[in-house]
């Protein structure tokens, strides 16, 4: 039995509570990139969210409404860093369960919030029983990283607030690229920009390998990425879409992209050049669809979110030379 | 002769003209770097500005003034980029002189934006004759880099922008760091946060070898650089105060700081891994001074302009590493 599909309304509900928690990330703009694409590209950059990703959002808004109980969340990092955030904002305890091969700025930023950390092995053990297995012992609520109304609804307004930008600019947009791992963002997002753009298509970027939201839309049902598969995007390897995403997905978005991670680099080292902007990889799959020509931008506006940019700095300056 | 000094009306009238060519950039802040440093640093990302630095403003308050005239500068990098960005803006041709060995990332973006580039060999000719050179023969208007009311002026809007998030914000700053090379930024921004906060400390920070504005101002009138010395800082070479920009010094600072090129390149990477953005090593100078303990942050609320972002990929690299 599924939660009921999260709505507009949710998303205004969370704007209210994220007033004052949650910084206005800009909407950044270079002539050069835009001269590079024959078109124009507003990059909404929640890189400079607090905690480095949009995350901090949705575990706010479902934090704030558990009336102080304990949480648990499993997370390869971006989540991880939002609850841990979000739980020390509210003055509850929280534990994280990272897989070990979790990037190390993570983990550390992770655990320099406060939160217990619980780390796992990605190849014999399972995150999501550790975490049920957590919740029942220490009686903590279990935040999802994506499948809950609650976390969709938070993750929205980031999109909500890249409307108010765009409307407050007087620009109207094409088209919107959004990063896309279990698909909270790019949910709750499409709520808030298909109210303000009713012609607006909005496309889910994955990775290669990865790109289970573009093949379960096509087909028509969740279908799960092959195993064995890897992306030097970390923050985007959910397994399948949820139900919820999934059902939002379907009603919001025009459709799926993948990017390679030779595109995602060289995306990262557009952000680097012209917006000077550190995005990690997960978070430059949308620029790197843009960029790539995979999404053709030509005598278009398109929104393209930034939606992370807690990279370690040995990846990222293997990036740069991409 | 010397012009006459500007004030805050031509702040004023600069954030006009502005209005709509530059872009507002975010106060960044970091509740890590804020613990690390047991103070609260808000940080203007001015690396974020069109261009990837402050120059923009000051250099289209100054063009946008001359009726038309083609222009000439001289300029390390940052100041020629903005040069070349206004003058494409406003529609006029733009020669500007560099150093040979200016980043490549800077001459590469110059040239992108149009200007004819005269590149020149920094020990053995001399920028301001071959700046002057050219405005004899092609009759252009030479848009000084910072000693000039209409510079000053321009570079203050990015004072008056900070002051007025700040106080959107509801927060009092107790001291002001700021990079000084020729100091047109710290003179102009100076008047405009002085008039919002009459108790804020205002501080020059230079690099080590190049603390021209720190001796002046503490030998009461203007010295310059020995010659020889080498920093990582190639935005902040100046040998010396200019006239205007000195005597606006003298009024509204509390006296000069210098950071070493280790110390900057810690920054640069905090800024990397706490912020996100990319800084530049003479873009992070005033950041090195709060971190590094050369300015004691215990305790107080501190503006930290990070002026530009334009460094190339390896030395980028290499500031991470350190």
């Amino acid at each position: 039995m599924s939660a009921p599909l999260p709505g507009l309304a949710d998303v205004e509900a969370a704007a209210e509570r994220l007033h004052g928690v949650v910084r206005e990330t800009p909407l950044l703009e270079s002539d050069a990139l835009n001269a590079l694409v024959g078109g124009r590209l507003l990059c909404k950059a929640e890189c400079l969210q607090r905690t480095g990703s949009f995350k901090l959002r949705g575990a706010y808004n479902t934090i704030s409404q558990l009336a102080g109980q304990p949480v648990v969340a499993y997370s390869s990092g971006n989540h991880a860093q939002g609850v841990a955030a979000a739980a020390k904002l509210l003055g509850v305890p929280a534990t994280i369960v990272m897989p070990a091969d979790a990037p190390a700025i993570k983990i550390a930023n992770t655990r320099a919030l406060g939160a217990e950390i619980r780390l796992y092995d990605r190849a014999r053990e399972v995150r999501e029983e550790i975490g049920a297995e957590i919740a029942r012992r220490t009686g903590a609520a279990l935040v999802k990283p994506y499948d809950d109304p609650r976390i969709i609804a938070g993750q929205g307004t980031a999109g909500r607030e890249a409307a108010e930008q765009l409307r407050a600019q007087g620009v109207v947009v094409d088209a919107a690229l959004f990063p896309c791992g279990g698909g909270g963002l790019i949910a709750g997002c499409s709520m808030a920009l298909a109210a303000a753009f009713p012609k607006l298509q909005i496309f889910a970027v994955e990775p290669e390998g990865f790109d289970d939201t573009a093949r379960s839309l096509a087909a028509g049902e969740r279908v799960a990425n092959a195993e064995g598969r890897q992306s030097v995007c970390d923050a985007l390897l959910a397994p399948m879409p949820g139900e919820l995403t999934f059902a939002l997905h379907q009603r919001y978005l025009a459709g799926g992209l993948a990017v390679s991670d030779a595109e995602v680099c060289r995306a990262m080292a557009a952000a680097f050049s012209h917006l000077k902007v550190v995005v990690e990889p997960g978070g430059a799959v949308a620029l790197a669809a843009a960029l790539s020509g995979r999404f053709e931008v030509r005598g278009r506006t398109v929104l393209v979110m930034l939606s992370g940019g807690n990279v370690d700095a040995g990846l990222f300056a293997e990036a740069l030379r991409s």
